[in-house]
């Protein structure tokens, strides 16, 4: 499909945390339009295989790219690590991931450190993957890493636990290993953990440089688009809200339960939801929630 | 497929839950051997729409028919409470959910008390489905009904969390409402909460009677094995250990996963696991774990 500057960006997720991702983007990049695709049919990615997780990204791709997207952000943690070379194998446009630029902005805000120590918290598949690790890796020669899996921090952002005691129980517990091993920089490694934020910094530490990789993408794909010559430079009047009806969002099941939880993540719910069905390239639309 | 006596029962869960189901089944029934279906590919149900669950359902149990059982056992709170009548309209075989049973004996251990109170725990599914009140009161007419969702209870209990600080401060937080209604009897309505069992019982107080739906589930079914002349009298040497190699696990995806889980539940893992693919009723090997 012909694109141009004036076309949308498309964003996929395996649910509802890369809307922290799609905040990011709309932030750092306000005359953009972006198509969002949560695959809430599949969700979980972080306990599937690989072969799964490949097949599950190829599809949400050709559904974005059949949409007429210029760039394709994967902000889902489980499908960068897995399956960013399959997805650029089969479509032809940008795409970019969220553990690139994480790693690579958690080297950055370190340069100068000697060794530089910085620290991933993700989930058990990404910190299995080590996609983290290599990309800091081939960012820096030198930086130490240490990196630990918060399996509980996803359901407690879904549950909207951001400020509960046992919140920060949870995560004294889960990040004693990180504030031990005392990181000059700590990727949020996982969509979902900019929600807990605040707890986060709270508990390692005001010196501690939170990188949430979700900012980084944003930067990174603010800078591709302008080498590029994408950028939608058409300044439309005043500053666009989040979730208007110029940005179109799709899920795969369950459109209400993700419209709720997306008022839990950013306060506001999408103008335009729609419950699709993704078998191969078909499209059947399911519901419309508005 | 020709069944008899000496065919097994089938269970098909949406993960690792429905092992409760599976060890109170071969607890009660120590003859029979079992073929268990977790379709980790596409866990979690709870948060899928109907049509969804129906259809992942039915793909289920024709996979398990195809297997020869003589019997089918849905240990998924959600596909009972969504798809057992589309289950049954597809599948010739006896099919039993673990709603209806664990409503029936949560009224039964409380006749006499008047009016009967009785308190039900799920996911946010199955208590918006209304499916344990209303099996409830096909039972009795006067019980008093109190539901309440524990959302973090089933990623607590895969994270092996039965006796931490935080696992007794979140029960004391959700059960709050199931303290203040005082209830006779507490269901636990859904398979990953027995693995909580102590902490849920020290939370209510010990007065309250505990309901495992899978405890339940296995009594209705050894009634109508025996209703129907199909229970397996063939006497086997010895008590069989959980697990063995008579009895056969199959996930759709991520079975070491699955088998680490099964130790945190089960104590042991399957002798038999094998991955495979479910498209209709095409079946794809995908791995095997030994």
């Amino acid at each position: 499909m012909e694109t141009d500057s004036r076309s949308p960006i498309g964003i996929f997720d395996s649910g509802v945390g890369g809307l922290t991702v799609y905040r990011a983007l709309h932030d750092r990049l306000p005359n953009e339009r972006f198509i969002y695709l949560g695959d809430t049919a599949r969700v979980p990615y972080g306990t599937k295989s690989l072969a799964t997780v490949e097949r599950y990204a190829i599809e949400n791709s050709q559904f974005l790219a059949s949409r007429g997207i210029k760039m394709l952000v994967v902000a889902c943690n489980t499908a960068s690590a897995l399956a960013l070379p399959k997805i650029r194998e089969k479509i032809g446009i940008d795409v970019v991931g969220v553990i690139g630029p994480g790693g690579r902005k958690a080297v950055d805000l370190t340069r100068g450190r000697d060794p530089a120590k910085i620290g991933v918290i993700a989930t058990e598949a990404t910190i299995s993957s080590n996609a983290y690790v290599e990309a800091i890796r081939r960012a820096s020669n030198s930086a130490e890493v240490f990196q630990s899996a918060c399996p509980l921090f996803v359901p407690l952002a879904e549950e909207g636990w951001t400020d509960e005691p046992e919140t920060r129980s949870i995560a004294a517990r889960y990040l004693a290993g990180i504030k031990e091993f005392s990181p000059d920089a700590l990727v949020l490694g996982c969509t979902h953990y900019p929600i807990l934020r605040d707890v986060i910094q709270q508990t390692v530490g005001e010196g501690v440089m939170l990188v949430d990789s979700g900012e980084a993408t944003a930067d990174e794909v603010a800078r591709i688009l302008s080498d590029r010559g994408l950028a939608d430079l058409d300044a439309r009047p005043g500053r666009r809200a989040l979730c208007d009806d110029l940005d179109h969002f799709y899920v795969t099941d369950a459109a209400e339960r993700f419209a709720r939880v997306a008022e839990r993540f950013l306060g506001t719910q999408p103008s335009k939801l729609e419950a699709i069905e993704l078998t191969g390239r078909r499209l059947t639309l399911l519901g419309q929630v508005t």
